[in-house]
């Protein structure tokens, strides 16, 4: 152990033998949370320190300095890891992390179950939004958005230019077939979706471990008058769908799930869709897949390896390749959601209230 | 009448002379319409006269010196005007205009009328990629589709930035209006596709000639489980529509129809889609209106002045107006299912078989 890791520690312990004398929980918020949000801590039962900026994340060193002795801590998902070393500088007072987030692989789960510490995040609250832009990336990977704004309006009308494959059914293609890498809320509000576009069949590939929930598929099938919702592998989702929707959790079992395999055995006029995390898409893989044609389009909300993401990424690089920079749950109402659910699981969660989101961690450590 | 004129009367005469001896009727095609349909016109009774360029249009010379004696042409929206010229140069032979488009605003009825020359175009075919290409810019409008792309990946995540209006509804917004300025099969189509957006009332702006339809309304209502489906003033409709669509046909009565007195009336958080013609929108006022923060912002596939459009016209430099190069139609499906249509409205009409799709010029001229 080091003397600054050390320092920490000892300052962890006064500052919770403080808090004990004081009775008034501290808790950290490690970004401004805006007008609409910040009201929410104005209470006289919690010592509230807050990162002064809504635009830039706090540094590494600003957190650990601050979150020593504290009760609770709210944290964004690009605001560094909540890890070991996170934990014991925040000491035995810990009882709560709050992530503004509904994804959660900056956070060790592990460690924060060993310690009792309880994890908020904001499920449900961003479901329809991440849908929303899902449609308009499917539409914009099958349209060519992104390269004929690039190269109009230097370039006239013609019969056929800028054609790319129609989303929605047509006198060609009656049937249509949506495909999901990861099958849960997002996915099935993004299927809802695609029903007035004509969709017919949907193809989903699940968690291995877990049961099909056949029972389910029945009712979805039935609710949306489609022939046929069906579990299976990933070889036949690739070949079956007319757009692929990567929407499972980013974790090591699924890191890459979408490779060279995958993207070879796709419909040359089909698309894929990423609004989950960059690292389940190999990046030079489907950058390779558009230059040669494998498939048709993609559109992309998340890249490998943010948030340090430059104009020179493969993907960013690629014409066919639609990119937002991750603003899937991007709208005022939702990220005001977001932001109100997470300051509401700290508070519950420091306060012994109930919390609106809390994560079960013993299942997500046991599976 | 000019000696050109003459000339050309003459050229008419004498080559309808020359068809009546031949009994083979002349078609003229002003565009290649590419491998898959020109086949179509592979047949001993016509005689073919083809345009070489798929990518570029024929000149009005070339049209004019081909025409003479035609019995039948097929043109596109963007290659010049059908007008008394045209008709005149043609001459008594010509039967019918066939244009590979839903809207003939290039084509002057009255004439047409008048000499008894059929109009066949390309309706329902292209209904379905129109409504997606609306659907994708109203989610593009909202999301800043343009903004957000063009300044990334040059400025870091934060929780509130790149924040748009939602489309959906959500747990602020329960209740979603759509408006559309005209309300063909197109604004049909795109109702439809909003539905699983959580869309609850719809308004529509009618034809002020032809009567409300409360039947067909209470009918759309009930198959969409919305809560309204009501015909209402332009003013109603500017101040009540979460997303308008510009859906209406181009006409001297529709010319800016979306003005500044529109645009002012709209609720701030409100986008405004133009997927019909870019003479239905007065240019300058809606790029104040986007700079002024009147409206949110503005997702169109058509732009005033077509074809003729550079990167200084007022809404193509405004960076909160998504704009598409009129590719709503742009599919590989529904373009080879226009260029067929045309092709065998023109065939048809030619041969005196049934036409596709004939335009009721009667009914258009007296309206």
């Amino acid at each position: 152990m080091s003397v600054e890791s050390l320092a920490r520690r000892l300052s962890a312990i006064s500052a919770h033998l403080d808090t004990n004398t004081m009775s008034r929980p501290k808790v950290v918020i490690a970004r401004h949370l805006g007008p609409d949000v910040m009201p929410l801590f104005n209470r006289p039962d919690l010592d509230v320190v807050t990162w002064h900026s809504e635009t830039e994340a706090c540094s590494r060193k600003w957190l650990l300095e601050n979150i020593c002795g504290a009760a609770g801590v709210l944290v964004m998902l690009g605001d560094g890891k909540v890890d070991a070393e996170f934990l014991d500088t925040a000491g035995p007072n810990l009882r709560v992390v709050s992530t503004m987030s509904v994804g959660y692989e900056h956070i060790n789960l592990k460690e924060l179950a060993q310690r009792n510490v309880k994890l908020g995040y904001t499920p449900d609250v961003l479901t329809d939004a991440v849908a929303d832009v899902s449609i308009m990336l499917a539409l914009m990977a099958g349209r060519n958005a992104r390269e004929t704004t690039t190269i109009w309006p230097n370039c006239p009308w013609s019969p056929f230019q800028f054609c790319g494959p129609q989303l929605s059914a047509n006198w060609i293609h009656q049937t249509r077939t949506a495909g999901f890498i990861g099958f849960g809320r997002i996915a099935q509000a993004t299927l809802a979706r695609l029903i007035p576009f004509g969709f017919t069949h949907c193809l989903y590939s699940g968690n291995p471990g877990s049961a099909p929930n056949t029972a389910r598929d029945a009712e979805l099938a039935r609710t949306h008058k489609l022939q046929s919702v069906r579990r299976v592998t990933l070889d036949e989702l690739a070949r079956g769908s007319d757009v692929v929707f990567v929407l499972a959790p980013s974790s090591p079992d699924t890191r890459h799930i979408v490779n060279e395999g995958f993207l070879k055995q796709m419909k040359k006029t089909a698309v894929l869709v990423n609004t989950a995390r960059g690292t389940l898409v190999d990046s030079d893989a489907l950058a390779k897949a558009l230059r040669e044609g494998w498939l048709w389009g993609a559109g992309i909300d998340v890249v490998e390896g943010e948030p340090n993401v430059t104009t020179e990424h493969p993907l960013v690089k690629e014409p066919r390749c639609a990119v937002l920079p991750h603003i899937g749950s991007a709208t005022t109402e939702t990220r005001l959601g977001m932001a109100t659910m997470a300051a509401k699981n700290l508070i519950a969660g420091v306060l012994d209230g109930e919390m609106p989101a809390e994560l079960n961690l013993i299942r997500e450590v046991l599976r």
